[in-house]
């Protein structure tokens, strides 16, 4: 199986792995299972909150999700946004593997209470890799227990590596901000560059802080963020049996507890939340299998906010308009026809299309000071905006994908053998 | 501008352009305007029936459609499915090009009233090539005057070369088959090998028989047919702005006119037109943009009929699965995970999938005769079986499509430069 370190590094990546505060009332640990053949790598991580954490989290809506996901949301349901323990492992989905997948992670949560002390609805559990190979049920649990005693502070960059799968770089980001007159710290680390749509991506993120949030403020705050950041990127359209965003609050910095996802005083807090999700879910997108281009496209004049983003996530799938963009081609005709192939109110004649700060088209027609010397210069960087005004209302939204190039052929024609 | 004498003819093409039957009552002309700079090569497509014809026909559902489509329903709509004349140009698909898209089409229509003393709403109209080009408005029509007098019986090579733009092989099919004690024959032309996704293709179809039928047959025999075969092909997901599937009867055979499209006479006819619609169908998913396999994917066990399509439809259009196929990957997990990415019902542990004859899931986990080497096998050659059964009712849905390889991403960032 090919893993990202068999990859060259996207040329979209961050210059370096960004330096990350410190969230206090996190343990961790990696190891290596040997999850994956003839590779010595980490495909284990343990997260401990030793005095407990609020959580919330969204998950993958595929109809073919895997039994870590059905638990993650039963657990957070059952054991009311309370958590202790969370075991992930890379090299194996766990997903489609029946009465198989169910056993090994009935086996790994009991690893879990044994070591913890923490009741079974505490435990989350999270897997990618291969979908369909089922496991022996106690390799993983068996980890746990294995390397229990090595839990210490994170090291985020061994975090964000253990859960790399086809990423060509480790993903993390982090703020500290102030909350109710205390320091708090941000950290979310992520993984994913293919297999990414709303709804979500195939990426595992798990974000920690050592704010005081209940699990109500917990879920009602990854759910509104979620929405707007990682429910707004894609690569290509596809859609995991495993996406996992989990939020965990420890309270670690002190002060009380904030219950009410209203409260003024996370205005802070909740803009530094937004920058750290976006942050992440941009690496993703820069991570994308193949890409050399981000593009952002942001749509307005739409019937409503979900049209507008039905009709930007058309436009960001569309394989004609990723391969000109990938090839410099400012194609808007493409971008033309991907509006027009969704079911979604547009008004044709009042169609207008920015490449950068360029109108190519306005009410639909070219642009009468249209510069295809302007707009080539539009797409030949490697960030591209495009922007699109369909005329009917008032609806907006953003979305971000990079381009379609002849490297993602590659990547997923090789990813299983 | 690329056009497909550029390129490789596809190796899934067929050995050789078909032997095809008169079809009475049908004159042609082609033409080069020299829309193709550069190119020496016909782009105009005149068709007329000198005793007229009934006419059916089925467009793209883009609400970015060009006006040439928007005229057709139109024409079919207020001249009750008679029909005298077609004309067809490639080179510019006259989409999104505003009041100088409607201009061209008014001065088409014109000429080919003076030309043939028809109605205007027995004039119909199609283009394809690049969207957002506005032409001057009397290159067709000053050209469908200067061709008028070369109008002769069909040369269906000619006709089918005429409309390709990036197809790398001429796509017709034809049969002639008894109705009513008299042989009838049908034939029929397509361009299209990208931005290929039901409702519809980007292809431009014309059928053509000397069956005598009424308007109404026309049109319920285009309808059901074209959804049981042009709208159950995709290439990349991408719909044009263009598409036109249009079916002419002349009534040339002569014999009674048949107006009742349940009529037990046309039993046979039926079928025949089935297997035209079908075989010209496959041929563009068989030149899909750098296609190397076809691939056919039958979906079973839906809760009906809609939902198994769009369920085979998101097998057929997601690229990791193509990407898969392209390589001889059996990767059957994300066959698991692109049924699961829609919201269809689906039975995720009733799921069962076979590739060629070979069962490798059953009730929601890997078969237990699952063989690596024999799914490997099934998916080695250049047609490519895909069998799937959700679970949950009766629905079934039968689609076609094309590995993606580096060359659909190779063409497509060329095609405009």
């Amino acid at each position: 199986m090919a893993t990202a370190t068999d990859l060259p590094v996207s040329p979209l990546a961050p210059e370096r792995f960004p330096v990350l505060p410190v969230v206090r009332g996190v343990e961790v640990t990696t190891h290596s299972l040997g999850l994956y053949k003839g590779k010595v790598r980490d495909d284990l991580l343990v997260v401990h909150f030793p005095e407990g954490a609020s959580a919330g989290g969204i998950f993958t809506r595929s109809s073919t999700r895997s039994d870590d996901v059905d638990r993650c949301r039963a657990a957070l349901q059952a054991g009311k946004g309370r958590a202790r323990v969370l075991v992930v492992n890379t090299g194996n989905s766990n997903a489609f593997t029946g009465a198989a997948g169910v056993a090994k992670n009935d086996a790994t949560v009991a690893s879990a209470v044994k070591m913890s002390g923490c009741d079974r609805h505490e435990v989350f559990v999270s897997a990618t890799g291969v979908i369909g190979e089922p496991m022996a049920p106690h390799v993983i649990s068996g980890g746990v227990e294995t390397v229990w005693r090595n839990l210490r502070d994170p090291d985020w960059e061994k975090v964000a590596n253990c859960i790399r799968t086809t990423d060509t770089f480790a993903k993390a980001a982090g703020e500290t901000v102030n909350l109710n007159r205390r320091n708090v710290s941000i950290v979310g680390v992520a993984k994913g560059s293919g297999m990414i749509q709303p709804n979500m991506a195939t990426t595992l993120n798990y974000m920690f802080t050592d704010a005081n949030l209940g699990p109500v403020v917990c879920q009602a705050l990854i759910s509104k963020l979620g929405d707007l950041t990682y429910n707004c990127i894609t690569v290509d359209g596809d859609t995991s049996t495993s996406d996992t965003l989990l939020f965990f609050a420890t309270g670690a910095a002190g002060g009380e507890q904030i219950d009410n996802p209203d409260d003024p005083r996370l205005a802070d807090f909740v803009a530094a939340m937004h920058r750290v999700l976006l942050d992440l879910a941009k690496q993703i997108v820069r991570d994308g299998e193949g890409a050399t281009k981000i593009i952002e496209i942001a749509v307005e004049g739409g019937a409503s906010d979900d049209s507008a983003k039905v009709i930007a996530c058309s436009i960001a799938n569309s394989p004609l308009v990723k391969t000109a963009i990938a090839a410099g081609d400012a194609n808007w005709g493409r971008v033309v026809m991907a509006v027009g192939k969704t079911a979604e109110p547009v008004e044709r004649d009042r169609l207008s299309i920015w490449f950068g700060g360029h109108q190519v088209a306005k009410e639909g027609q070219r642009s009468a000071d249209y510069s295809e010397t302007t707009a080539t210069r539009a797409v030949a960087g490697d960030e591209v905006f495009i922007r699109v005004d369909v005329g009917v209302g008032r609806g907006k939204a953003t979305v971000w994908t990079c381009d379609l190039t002849d490297g993602y052929v590659k990547i997923n024609g090789a990813y299983r053998s």
